[in-house]
């Protein structure tokens, strides 16, 4: 038999099949009732899942698009930006900051570790110019998750804005966009969402907005008062992924069957299942505060985590994620992210444990299952 | 019985049902060898309709996300440019340089005219300056079509770069880009190419990267170089929409079978006939130069164009677009674009007949039927 393809990669997540046949529906008019109406759904859903009054733009783009967005519509070439850079995606926020010619303060952190919210005070209460903090919720790159409440409580003392790319956290982790008090938020759709990738979420708070007033940069795509307009008319500006919008209503119903609370409860559960797995097998997880979103394990001495990761895909179909830039051969990603339950954290820790025994790591089988059952079976 | 729905607009286009369940697929990972496999055919499906040798940059973003990414990438501040604006996309082109602090030099024409390309011959002559002529191939809110080789021969004896949208009239209307020696050419994928909006294309010549050399404008998520360098390995720089490029590989496959000049003759082909049936019902075709992308038919004088299309559309299920911008109200299009055949054609000049006669039109009944037959029963 050709073997089950099983895929446990923090971004993209498997598909549930409402998700997979709305796309597969033939295409509507962007410009229709039809479309319209859908839209409408959406985006009630988008506020649903960011916990935010305000509306939330959607962007036919990648991620990594929708923060480039943010930086070319809140800010000029020479403002002061103080950048969390803990990981792949910190650094990323302090590349396009770059780009677009800010004036980047970096606050660099260890990569296996969260960032000291009381960091970010003592930059911000030294530097009035500072406009703007930009962080993770979920530094993907190392599993680790950020104090995200205790940050916003800082920052919104200050002039500047919070800015937060939960593009892999949104729905792991907690994010009360609104009562948290932070200003920005960008998702995207192939994590939680259980979305193909292709759709990128951001919303602003009024205070963001403001800042946007002054914003120089150059942008038309990105332009997000174009957008708001649309939105409000259950449009958008330019023709959007049609398909994939109509796939995310389907995911967006799924989660409000499932209400967020219990989503979040989901993934919470799902992680820390992993991670007891993880240490009752002898192995530590790389990231000193864990995230829900994926549990990073450091691979021991003496194993290969390419090896490792290609055991686990050739002779038992589960797909994990390897470690990004200075992590790579280090550690290997177990992702408990999307439509993710019980059984499938079952179905990855035994690949694991049964690879590791294969290249000679001692591992007592069953163990890290049991542990994970303790957690499961609850 | 729930009407039939036909889409008859420029974009988004009806999809075949093996883009369609492509879509369906379980999701892949974009970093794993299948996907890489599908990107490799992908690639070289790109140039065969492109007609080019050269890397054929994908984006995931609408068609006017790749405009925003060719301004972002080949120019600096300042830049003097030449902007063909005979309709909404001119017109956009323009607003897109303008927001990039280029200096637009606009060629404005009647929207019903294709620009003649001694104008632009006459304005390079007369300044050295200008370092790129932006134009379509097919004006999509006219339905008129310019003549690319001529303005291409013109171009390529200057040392500016001659940059084309395409977006609707690639596989409508030849364009082989090496041999007419098309510099930039932007493509979008919910045209002829059969699938969901959500990916945008885009060709450079030698000519385009080196003038690409000195541009000093910001850009990250639209870096052509990355998005290069990044491709000649079958990969993104970003998470792309792998749903849309496992359904672009079925379409590319499907087009190759049909073959591109046989792809090609059918859209001239259906155009033709619809444009035969609307002359032999007494209507007039608006544009001066109409493309096989789309038919502007003028609405007779006492005929409401949005009454006209609300009848279509609720009575036939037929769904045609109105005009934009200075043609509301003035125009309908029909499109022949896509996966279309013969009797798609029939059944929107049918209820467009049936529609007019409600209305109160002079229509004698299958006459433009009749005159669409001749053509399509060839």
């Amino acid at each position: 038999m050709k073997l089950k393809q099983r895929l446990f990669t923090p971004g993209p997540t498997p598909l549930p099949e409402e998700v997979r046949l709305a796309q597969a529906r033939q295409i509507i008019h962007h410009r229709g009732e039809e479309f319209a109406r859908v839209f409408q759904e959406v985006r009630q859903g988008l506020k649903y899942v960011f916990q935010t009054g305000e509306e939330v733009l959607l962007l036919t783009a990648s991620g990594t698009g929708a923060m480039e967005a943010v930086v070319a519509n809140l800010f000029s070439s020479g403002d002061r930006v103080l950048v969390v850079r803990g990981g792949k995606f910190g650094e990323r926020w302090g590349e396009i900051a770059a780009v677009f010619g800010l004036e980047v303060i970096s606050l660099d952190i260890e990569w296996e570790s969260a960032v000291n919210p009381d960091l970010i005070r003592k930059k911000l209460a030294k530097d009035s110019k500072i406009r703007a903090v930009f962080t993770q919720l979920v530094e993907t790159s190392t599993g680790v998750v950020y104090d995200i409440e205790a940050v916003a409580k800082i920052v919104k003392e200050t002039e500047a804005v919070l800015i937060v790319d939960a593009i892999s956290g949104l729905g792991a982790q907690p994010l009360p966009t609104d009562r948290w008090g932070v200003d920005v938020v960008v998702g995207g759709s192939q994590k939680a969402l259980m979305l193909p990738p292709g759709l990128a979420f951001v919303s602003l708070s009024p205070k963001a907005w403001r800042l946007g007033e002054n914003s120089a940069l150059p942008r038309y795509y990105w332009d997000f008062k174009k957008a708001k307009k649309a939105q409000e008319k259950n449009q958008t500006p330019y023709t959007p992924a049609v398909s994939l919008i109509c796939a995310l209503r389907e995911s967006l119903k799924l989660l409000k069957e499932e209400g967020w609370e219990n989503v979040l409860a989901r993934h919470a559960k799902l992680a820390q299942a992993t991670r007891k797995a993880v240490l009752a097998l002898g192995l530590k997880v790389f990231s000193k505060v864990p995230s829900n979103v994926a549990t990073a394990i450091e691979v021991p001495s003496g194993i290969d985590p390419k090896k490792l990761r290609k055991i686990m895909r050739d002779e038992y179909g589960v797909d994990v994620a390897g470690g990004q830039a200075q992590l790579a051969g280090k550690i290997i990603r177990i992702a408990h992210l999307g439509w993710m339950d019980a059984s499938d954290m079952i179905v990855v820790l035994s690949s694991l444990e049964m690879s590791l025994s294969k290249l000679g790591y001692p591992v007592k089988l069953g163990k890290g299952l049991a542990a994970a059952e303790e957690i499961l079976g609850e």
